[in-house]
């Protein structure tokens, strides 16, 4: 049994309840607010970061990658064709640089300023640095948004799936990202096609319906958010 | 016979060329300026950062990570008790969290910061944002820097080695990235002597040597960068 401490509109948090429920793992999910800097939080993850999960009560596991990492190690083998990591070293490097391209890059450029700005501040006391959104901040992320909308268009065009034929790790951490941005309608599909058909078929997973049926009560999702044919 | 790009002041570069000194794999090394934006380059990694490598001519390979995970991969097993990447998935995931917190967050708290300023700014033109450092940007990362010393002093103290009683990958990626810093001059080793005395036992390996050969001619290293008895 695993228990995952998350946030709904943490990326990473996404990708790795995306993975659970692709391997069919058993998970219990606790929300946390990383902003409170809760006590034994911040003892299991010094860095105060989203995702931690731990097994059966045994250490913390911090960090999507090494949660990623860990159970594709525990449990990769097992799930035969279903497996989420390649079996060639070459294009397991290709699926890890595309997880830390949409969990770092495109978070740190896009995601991590559309959900702060617009969400966590809502939730956050002032003193922790809530309040109204940074609409310069909110620019920045707009305007970069597009790039990284383009290059899943591209590399969704060229390889069917984001790493290669088959569904990988890094359809589910683009998806996870990108589902952040869109619950806010900060996703232009009507630019990229290709962008657009790739996220259709990964949104009709049965692992996506928790993702979609996330809410924030002050903040009512893009009217396309839950369609499955947007 | 691998291929890496690099630059010498470079983190994650360096923390490249520990992991192939240390697993006694030959190497070629290429300097590369991420800042040129060389066309080569960033069809290689549009990420447009380094260090990047390629086996035999193979597909290139991006990013500290996942450079780590196929090194392991290739060769970990046959290093037999000398492996950096431990046998259990738990202990592999902190190890893992470690190298994330060197590479990524210290890295964007600290060494990036002071790299950038004192040294990429001198090599850059000025329209690639090349100029004398800005002072702000340098009282951030030495503020943080302190913090950052405190926890390897912790760690180192009540483990031997970062991750647990054997030297691994986290080792070498808090080694590289300090090592940066220490060439500034920016490491009040003083302030911590468990830190410092795991420093001097890693800065001691045969696999430290062209590190510590490292020189930026505009700017001398501090004395003591390359003193085994610092």
């Amino acid at each position: 049994m695993l228990k995952v401490f998350h946030h709904p509109f943490s990326a990473a948090s996404r990708f790795v309840r995306l993975v659970a429920a692709e391997y069919g793992i058993q998970t219990e999910y606790v929300v946390e607010r990383p902003w409170d800097r809760r006590r034994e939080f911040l003892l299991m993850n010094p860095a105060g970061t989203l995702p931690v999960m731990s097994e059966n009560g045994g250490p913390p596991i911090c960090g999507a990658a090494p949660i990623m990492e860990y159970i594709d190690e525990t449990r990769g083998y097992a799930m035969a064709d279903r497996r989420l990591m390649p079996n060639h070293a070459e294009v397991r490097a290709e699926v890890r640089r595309l997880v830390e391209w949409f969990l770092i890059k495109f978070e740190g450029e896009v995601t991590g300023y559309l959900v702060n700005e617009k969400i966590y501040k809502l939730e956050m006391p002032r003193e922790a640095g809530g309040g109204a959104p940074d609409s310069a901040v909110l620019r920045a992320a707009r305007a970069n948004v597009r790039h990284h909308l383009k290059y899943v268009g591209y590399l969704a065009g060229t390889r069917d799936w984001l790493a290669g034929p088959k569904l990988t790790f890094a359809d589910l951490a683009a998806a996870a990202t990108l589902s952040c941005a869109d619950y806010l309608g900060e996703v232009a599909w009507d630019d990229d096609e290709q962008a657009r058909h790739w996220y259709s078929r990964i949104k009709s997973r049965p692992s996506f319906r928790p993702i979609l049926a996330d809410r924030i009560l002050a903040i009512p999702p893009a009217p396309h958010y839950a369609d499955l044919d947007f």
